[in-house]
């Protein structure tokens, strides 16, 4: 496949060369001072992309799964209750990793396509009035049918029933490129890596922790080493690491930020509806639909696209692949063969989406799809061409 | 300007992350034995790509502009007369560079947009009884127009006058992207440049020499020093250079030549065919034509495209550059302002050259010219996706 | 600090310009066939490297820290027991990794600068009639030590005891710079990282699975999730990865290998006995001693150098850092203050050497330590030039 | 050879980590705003650096030959007389440029380790009443015996004779290295590369241009074209370039300046005389002497050192690049096998210095030089550890 073309896969994203360079780097003594140096801006850079004040950052050598692993670890217990929907392949994951660490998960099943059920959640939370619940598990961005979730309305459910569960969000395909909100939506701990909204190779697992995070951390029992965010927080403290630091992804972190803070998070979160929006244009145009139910859950960092019954989605991400040299994302679990995704995120512009929202056209018509060939990316190139510049607010409905 | 969507300028190309990483080196001793270990597959590279068995390979730090000035002051003398025609920018400057080295320059004025008029050559040379002419200018590719001109029929038009004048030919945005046979075409100088077919940054003059060009090497007195063939051969001959050499992009030269020859020249050039063809479809399909006069005239490495009377061909370029962080190519000299260009040669895909289409469709609405959005996209699709992967041969006519 | 000078820090190691090209890749679909072209070489090689036929490898993207956790919780079940040996700071932060799992560690204490006690793990395992012993854990190469302990050793006392336990090796420090023999060890699980013999950057976790730890694995309670070899084996069956990959280090792996190979691996281990014997002929010549207590225990990558008695190890190291711009290590635990260390692996030559003995001598000189400057870098010197080039064999003594 | 070690050849010189990154961007449009962001800094930087107020940058993509020429043919007619002292190979070189350009060159010639006979050029401009010598070339460090000239004393030269010549100075090894006063010194043109004390690849060109050499610029008739400031001078104002631009060392030089400017012009002048002194005290204690006559001729870029009667400096030159992978420079010209010369100029520092001396040393006892193993290291370590980080004053004698 050639590397010439940008990727359209739901992460790892398209690297800028700014951030190609800043992970170049020649080794660098870990132990010595400039190790603080560099971690710090790092771990205060996320604190501001998370939007969290007294939430401390955790940054491992590891992936998004990890990450989970080490929110799940390092505050709950085997034989947890914890509250969980699934709708999806990542919340479904999530699922399994709890049930290996000894969790005992309460699953809300939902349609794939759906977002977290926050109604539900709020019975299931009423009537746990021993409070035996000690987690909630929400899944910002269902990166396998691009669906974004209502985090506050998880956090109302648990205000409402004023129940004191932990809330954990999974926000690796949505922080840093849709808006999220830790302290203000209560997130106890939030979830992400280096390859999505950061924009840079898979290697770090992140994750925010609150305050009362940090409190159930002393008295939970899951056993965890490397994951463990007592010895991270107090290597910290030293201006240390607990073991070698993947030093090369943390600069590129610091990079990461400062071009998020130049272009702003408030202009990044709106390229990332705005290139979204032109390709639900042109999904539209195409006639197709989205996974996602309703404008209100739509991704802006990836389009889990429907293709028409008796066709397969998984044929054009392969056909793509082969025949052009683009990747795209097949549907996965529930959905496989159902959709194909096109992602979105991170280093993007109108112009690649573009070249996406061509190729996919091509790809359909190879395959027989009823699609009318350049009918995506006129509606596309109407819609970028009218918004590009211009200081949009972004809609109420669909962001 | 953002650096993540590709260029669309006539050089310099997209670079490709191979290219890129063989540049990127550390200091090796240029006086050491590894000199020649590198330098001598660059100059054989370039040989098969110029198709030449006789002829020699002289590379200097420099440019195209290098390259002319080279070719000139190594094998004529003040006061030469040399044959030339002007049909567009690069040939008005060849023709102003050997007037200031004291050559005297017959000029045939041809339209911009016509290429080499081989019958007015024909008619001057046949007419030149005494030879005084002592050399025949040629452009192979006219950057400015888009127009590639008939160097076999330069070559007849001496052959058939029996003239001895040696045969210049300006390759620099031809070479490695389009058919180029320096010994079929008897070509006694061919000039080109690292940062067109050969898609490495600028910095290389790289000229072929003929056996002829090196006798005449003995008699030239144009003055030249830096430019000087003989230091080169004869510092060659000892696996040296005659001064510091450009060592990275010798090191890109050699790669740059690999990956040619790992697709196949007649895969290249069907490529770049292959690719313009497509413009040329939207082209046709927004209702314009290109500057080059007839089909046997058009160039797969850039596209002059003509803009509706009363608009502003350099319009489409700022404009896009503005909004959409895309370079184009303004028109120049005398086709300044009529035209715009698309450069579509180097590390390109069909997959690329859509976002192009795409973009210079967008912009081209914006500034209200009578183009259907869309359309050319389409047009290209429709062409890109008939012929991907297929084993084609390129047409009689076009190629 | 200067990035101009090499480091000597026993890990990361300098990262030759090739690998640093090697994993400077732009975003490649890790779902589609070229992940499997390029893991399965990684995975081949360094069964190669680890000199196993039939152990399988698992590659996580994390640190040698995760290797061990995943060792342990793979093929380990809480309240298993577990003999180790402390002499080190490496040995002791792995039995405390394996208390945090709720195994039972048997700890037989060693004199930090004593290699791995044979026979008194044998004395422990012929007592141990019941096999209550699940595993042996050994630490090849003691990194705060500069120790390298006998594995055969430790497989004799296994054999001769013929006790099932499995055998964990440490090889974080020793594996690609000295000979390592999984297979004819008999080591079931043996551990290490990128960031020292493979000369990369942090962040791959590279663990060897024997067969028979293989089948471990499925009886195996402790939990994992991450970390999970089943996860891991499965998906490369498929040519999958069960998370997102990353691939940047698994194409420098790749390239890793081939550099190894290319020098041979019997040349690489004797270059790091000759670099490493160069700056022993410095230590002696300083009048010092290693921490290492025999010769037959001198690491080839890494020199713990005792200081006189009253003087400071450490400062050693900070006052090189703060002074020259170069990195050492200073002592941990035990011999913190007491030793500094010369890391001496992956990407050297015995010119860096010389560099850091030099380096070493000022700083000692500086802080008045009764050393003669001059006098380790001569002893070197004369060592290097005596040996370099030479087809020398491996000394029985110290190789 | 390796590409692990240092390079110690006079140029050009290890590339910073931070230049080798600056360098490697992607294509960027050289027509658009963004190439006058990126050159004028670079102008302006080189114009800082030069210590000009009023004279003009001129950068071609080229090397310092190619400087020479641009500032020969600039400025200069055919038939010009010019006055110029041989005393190197590159004072050779420049005078047989000259003489292929058909400036008749008056030549003083001077023992080969002595510098700019100030003295000789001041009786022969007095001498000259009529004015017909129209330059005088002096060759601020001859790179090839390691010997600064004194360029304020050919000023006063001229100033004496109220000679109203153009001074030319070569500045290749010595600007941004050494400190270089344009206007001070009444420079007309001075002339340098990237590949020395801007510690980039070779590439580029720069020539310093004061007022009087622009004004004698509109008489010149040399032949010139890619060379001609004019054509610069005038596209600069316009923000442009006459032709494709280095874009990529451009970066590059702009970087390499802000470095220069980081550590301070003078601190960057005392550093490059700290590691040349360690030097020549390595070479004092080897019972050796420099090339240089005299210690105020004594270079800070480059040492020649001679070798002992018998012996071949070449030699070693060869020996040091076979059996250590350590380059320097063999001796050139008149002086070939009488020295070798070690280059430590651009990014050095004392540690890099320390491993070139030791390799020397270890390279001269293989031959069996008379020099005591060691003896070198020693006394440049007793310089360095006593000079460093001492913010020491140049001493009068020998910078």
């Amino acid at each position: 496949m050639s590397t010439q073309n940008p990727v359209f896969i739901p992460g790892p994203t398209n690297i800028p060369d700014r951030l190609r360079r800043a992970i170049d780097v020649p080794t660098i003594d870990h132990r010595s001072s400039l190790f603080a140096e560099a971690f710090k801006p790092a771990v205060d850079g996320v604190r501001r992309v998370l939007k969290t004040r007294d939430g401390e950052v955790v940054i491992f050598p590891s992936t998004g799964t990890g990450g989970w692993e080490a929110a799940i670890t390092n505050t709950l217990s085997p034989g947890d209750r914890v509250l969980a929907a699934r709708h999806g392949m990542f919340s479904h994951r999530w699922i399994d990793l709890c049930r290996r660490h000894g969790l005992e998960v309460e699953v809300i099943e939902a349609e794939w396509g759906e977002g977290l059920p926050a109604d539900r959640f709020a019975e299931v939370l009423a009537a746990d009035r021993g409070h035996g619940i000690k987690a909630v598990l929400a899944t910002h961005n269902e990166t396998a049918t691009g669906v974004r979730s209502d985090i506050a309305a998880a956090r109302k459910a648990l205000d409402e029933a004023r129940h004191p569960a932990l809330l954990f969000v999974d926000g690796v395909s949505s922080i840093a490129s849709m808006d999220f909100r830790m302290d203000e939506w209560g997130v106890d701990l939030a979830v992400t890596g280096s390859q999505k909204g950061f924009m840079l190779p898979a290697g770090l697992a992140i994750v925010g922790v609150s305050r009362k995070a940090q409190a159930a951390m002393e008295k939970a029992t899951c056993a965890r080493c490397f994951f463990d965010f007592r010895d991270m927080l107090s290597a910290y403290q030293r201006g240390g690491y607990p073991y070698t630091p993947p030093l090369n992804l943390i600069f590129g972190l610091v990079e990461a930020v400062k071009m998020l803070e130049e272009e702003g998070l408030p202009a990044v979160f709106a390229r990332h509806f705005r290139i979204a929006e032109g390709i639900r244009k042109a999904v539209e145009a195409w006639g197709l639909s989205l996974c996602a139910r309703d404008p209100r859950l739509y991704s802006n960092t990836v389009s889990a696209i429907v293709v028409p019954h008796g066709l397969d989605g998984t044929r054009v991400v392969t056909h793509a692949a082969e025949k052009y040299g683009v990747a795209f994302g097949v549907g996965l679990g529930e959905v496989a063969g159902k959709v194909f995704r096109i992602g979105h995120l991170g280093s993007m512009t109108d112009v690649m989406a573009l070249s996406g929202i061509a190729t996919a056209e091509m790809a359909m018509a190879d395959l027989d799809f009823p699609v009318t060939l350049g009918s995506g990316v006129r509606a596309a190139q109407e819609y970028y061409r009218s918004t590009n510049g211009v200081s949009h607010r972004i809609s109420r409905k669909a962001a």
